[in-house]
């Protein structure tokens, strides 16, 4: 049980911390608490990495507060369009599903298509036929109605502009994620996210790619990453730092360095990941000023947003 | 101009020789000579690598003889669901659309979300909204509706089984794709499928995920997969021969065995990959009884379909 130890993400961007009222702050460490804590407790009690990593991400789709689930973004036609994945590292099994609509928790459709659909990635209208024989906890659109993510469309709607999460001043990748180790040795990862403000065209970004925005392997790491969709598919930012630590022999925390520092940023990607190894180190890494984020291990809880 | 080299794929599987007529063995060879012989005028004229594989896998995709394009097998709703990728190994530029329907040739529409859409992978109806704006060439059903697809289809029609392409006794993963190198030193893949026959839910195989189905980088390789897409997208295949040859320092042939015989098959990876390395090495490899494939470099042209 020494080793047992998670890490969990509310997206990254340019924050501002004036921006930040101390009211909305510790609204934002009050869920980052309880997701990373939701998560742990699965794992203190012996439970698996991968159900640590959905526990704990369902809580954080479950706040209106980060864009996943509840508090997603709205797309250019008013609605809510949502990715996710989820993996494991002992048998690298994942499922994911693209561009889904009134499922509460994409996480736990994820989850679904990984263990009954015979498939990795389900996306669209499929996925939610899908979300529907399955009997997952749907919503009507109402339920991820956010006057924040509203007035956010209000002010791009009608224009070709996509925008990120964003507050005043601020830019935003609202994506959730979670990584964990369980007691067993096993590792887990985790991400969900409405994606961009006014996108189009169903859009998929980095989200629900095993191996761009969400990748496990018990030989080397889990990761979830938040930032531009685009550059993390084409850096495969996930499966780098694996390959970088199985290959080069690099420790978790050189290699997320190397993907985020350097292979990222000629992308324009922007943006952070959580990282976790098997012997339960974590690296909570990013290239903006800010990612919300929460961690822990036999060393305790840490729940951070700046620098 | 000693260098360029081109190298394309039609789907590989358990193919019976015996259930290959002289004649149609001659159209599937007709079809992969004509494929790989325009990709190789693209680069023989000087033209860039993206551009050449886009040119051989238009053809190919407009042959009804393999699962893509015209050709493309039919969902569980008698539709065609078509997937595609595109990616430059100059600048890790890709585009890529998922569970699209209508578009003539897939790839190219691909091409068009790299360069026009400002993101990297589109799908479903929204994919074909983009379609649409961007002109790009529509087909109605009719013009898919291939009378071998259709009778594959009536033999799992209402039930809840998917099917790769098959013939009798055959097990096929229809799949077309292209690899080449420029005379300037760039690489360049592309891939485009209609995936599995009576598939629902929208499902989304690796051929337009950038890192498991397609991949490009001119630091080591390109490389087109077909194969059973979900335990490609778990191996994050494509991917992984780049970080083979670029964190291990082995060479594209070690690396495509490495992925093709060691890492796919635990994971009921069945399939294979055509790769391209920036010294215009080919290497065509697979874990089944045969490939559809064909090569021109300065060697000349060879087409194969068995070992």
């Amino acid at each position: 049980m020494e080793k047992i130890a998670i890490a969990i993400h509310g997206g990254a961007g340019t924050l501002d911390p004036s921006a930040l009222t101390p009211e909305k702050e510790a609204a934002y460490r009050g869920a980052l608490s309880a997701a990373v804590r939701r998560g742990h407790a699965v794992l203190a009690a012996g439970g698996a990495a991968i159900d640590a990593v959905e526990a704990a991400v369902r809580v954080l789709e479950d706040s209106p507060l980060f864009n996943a689930g509840k508090g997603a973004v709205f797309t250019a036609e008013g609605t809510h369009e949502m990715d996710a994945a989820i993996m494991q590292g002992s048998d690298l099994r994942a499922g994911a599903v693209a561009s889904v609509q009134n499922v509460k928790n994409p996480v736990a459709l994820a989850r679904l298509v990984m263990e009954k659909s015979g498939h990795v990635l389900l996306s669209g209208r499929g996925a939610f036929e899908f979300a529907h024989k399955q009997k997952v906890e749907l919503e009507d659109d109402e339920y991820f109605f956010d006057q924040l993510r509203y007035d956010q469309w209000q002010e791009v709607r009608g224009s070709t502009e996509t925008r990120l999460d964003h507050s005043t001043g601020e830019k935003k990748f609202g994506t959730v994620g979670a990584v964990a180790l369980d007691a067993q040795g096993h590792l887990a990862a985790a991400t969900s996210t409405g994606g961009m403000t006014n996108k189009r065209w169903q859009r998929i970004g980095d989200s629900p790619v095993v191996g761009a925005g969400t990748y496990a392997n018990d030989a080397t790491c889990a990761i979830s990453c938040t930032g531009n969709g685009e550059a993390f598919l084409r850096a495969v930012a996930a499966h780098d730092v694996h390959a970088l630590m199985a290959y080069k022999g690099l420790s978790l925390e050189e290699a997320v360095r190397i993907v985020v520092h350097e292979k990222l940023p000629p992308l324009d990607g922007e943006g952070g990941m959580i990282a976790l190894d098997k012997h339960g180190n974590i690296v909570l890494d990013f290239n903006c000023t800010g990612m919300y984020r929460a961690r822990i291990d036999r060393r305790g809880e840490v729940v951070a947003i700046f620098r």
